[in-house]
């Protein structure tokens, strides 16, 4: 197998089956997975060089308020010292970084969150674990969960898998996701697209949102 | 971000503070995931190629029980017609082999369970998802999972994330775990080493259980 | 605390805000938790003379159809020994009787499953833990869940809570689902209808689902 | 059934095999549930006259230090409003005074957690729903969870059948346990007794613990 490799990789994945189209439900909200200081500060070690994510989240934000869609945001904060960081923790010693009060927890100016708006606080990299996400989105009668965020190797590929899971259509903003290296972003990118999501550009999403908002 | 390539993927991990070892824990189990004949039949259409991987994972059972591990397998099986099988399902047409009462969803004869095994039966890509995985694991006292089987980007990577997020110290046996790409199973090796698990081959893995079954 | 006991607890909890009402949502699902002959054959341990509560359930089932909407079963099932029982095969050793393969496990003939019908096997008590129940409602979208079985003290309060937790609007039928003992039955679904469902009987039940299925 | 009444319950639960013993496991932990000032303050809706409860607590969590076991706290918090909450917060009217930033949500001085103590923030009444106290337990290597909390037909039973059903080994302490009337206190014991925990009075549990530290 190692060796094995498809001359056309879309191709081969199309033709065992992969990669089928979900589409919009009718209940979609907007989640932002992680967009949180501790990748946005060039000199955290986190940093991961998404301001450009930052700015195309902000607009699905405003578009998905315009249209009265649910807004929900995640950040990581572990017990100081992480006793509630299990094995993750050990794992990946940057985390660190986010011990409760560390300022790289912090949701960035142009990503705040409004009084009511749910914020999940989690330990792990999927926004559904350890977390009631997926109650609150089940009982406000949300079908569709519309990703955003950092890093789309981590918490959103994370998040989308456990949405789909959870029995949610998780809608992958590709544009809107961000992550360290280039190579990493597009393959996973490409996995999400053939198992789990709908991978779809900003623009095809926002259209969406006026729509729903009832603009032309 | 789109175009940011490091010339060095592992040092700027490293230096990230992606990537810490694990290390095994006092109390490991062996785990083979979806080690079905949908993934192993030429003329099924999720076909992957992967007869080398499927002898790695024998030798590594043989050990196990050398060892007197516990051995857990996982495979995957829907009501017809996929009732239980939700958007992912509808995601993956390919699903639908795995209807119950196919014959792609066997375990082959190099890799049968024994009588009192036990068998995680799942819809979804995670074997701890919607399964009692994680308690079982748990009341036996394992602290430790050693991650065999298929496919690497799919079912092994959902799984391995999910042992860590549940608390248990994964090891993903990167010769025993398989995919239709090289360039998939590649790429997700390097994510699961850098954040959620200790990637290691099975002579190192073979090592440490007959060292366990009190052999040189 | 041990001797308080207030002289009218109905009103008690009322005026402590308890108690409120929930109602059916848009789009209910009938679920039978643990029907099965281990709780109906006289001569097993775990019978609970519960006859009447199995012709009422029946009663919900034809109803239900006939108002088209999803009817889901659970069972329970063990590997045999308990690999997979966990502590509670320990605690409550009359779960041995659930062992793979025994015809305890098997549902009555008057509340057979569909082919197509969905039916949960688990290890623990509520029909959500270590199942996928809670995406298949998800994925299908049901948001109230009318809930029968035995035992009421057990796997149905069990389940009771855990589709408050998910997210669902629980309802609980009280005539169709039963325990070994009046007072513990009573003593549950006075628990249930102050905190975590709505209790009602069949006949409320059986004329909304006539009004669902377009009858007068 | 409705009328079924066994003249001697513990026997006629005995002799269906239920209630037998689980033991203590290897690796205790303390948990406290909801011991929070919504149950302790004379004036809100939720007192429920249990400060002698608090007082063995108190004296549990002190021997627990001294033997240097984990202790961990639960404690509800909800989005003002409720956006997280659910039905639950429909069905209970009473748990608005729990919205993010009331005092009611406060730990008694008497039960204050150390800094490097986990403290699982909840919506629902298991503190393992939604949260990852379970991951946490079993990272640290916990097997039993001593539970104490209030109260015991709501958060400690939902508490203690998860942490069965999770797989630990539950013990409740039945006089560091408390609700709000004797009946469904003395109900909800039998109960947990028969089907999911150890039930012991604090002596047990003390001297146990006194055992753990070394002290005769």
């Amino acid at each position: 197998m190692a060796g094995r490799r498809a001359d056309d990789l879309e191709g081969d994945y199309a033709a065992a089956g992969f990669g089928g189209a979900l589409g919009f439900g009718d209940a979609p909200a907007l989640i932002l997975v992680d967009f949180v200081m501790a990748y946005l500060e060039p000199s955290a070690p986190l940093y991961a060089g998404v301001e450009a994510e930052v700015a195309v989240a902000a607009r699905l934000v405003a578009a998905a308020r315009a249209a009265q869609l649910p807004v929900l945001f995640t950040r990581v904060e572990f017990t100081p010292g992480g006793a509630d960081g299990g094995h993750f923790y050990r794992k990946v010693k940057a985390l660190a970084c986010l011990d409760r009060g560390s300022p790289l927890g912090n949701f960035p100016p142009a990503l705040q969150p409004e009084p009511d708006d749910v914020v999940v606080t989690k330990q792990y990299a999927s926004g559904f674990f350890g977390t009631s996400l997926a109650s609150t989105l089940n009982a406000i009668g949300v079908d569709t969960l519309v990703i955003t965020g950092l890093t789309t190797s981590g918490c959103v590929r994370a998040t989308t898998l456990d949405a789909l899971q959870h029995g949610f259509i998780p809608i992958v903003v590709s544009d809107a996701c961000g992550d360290r290296d280039a190579r990493v972003q597009e393959a996973n990118l490409f996995d999400l697209q053939a198992k789990y999501a709908d991978v779809m550009t900003s623009d095809v999403v926002l259209a969406k949102f006026a729509e729903l908002a009832g603009k032309p």
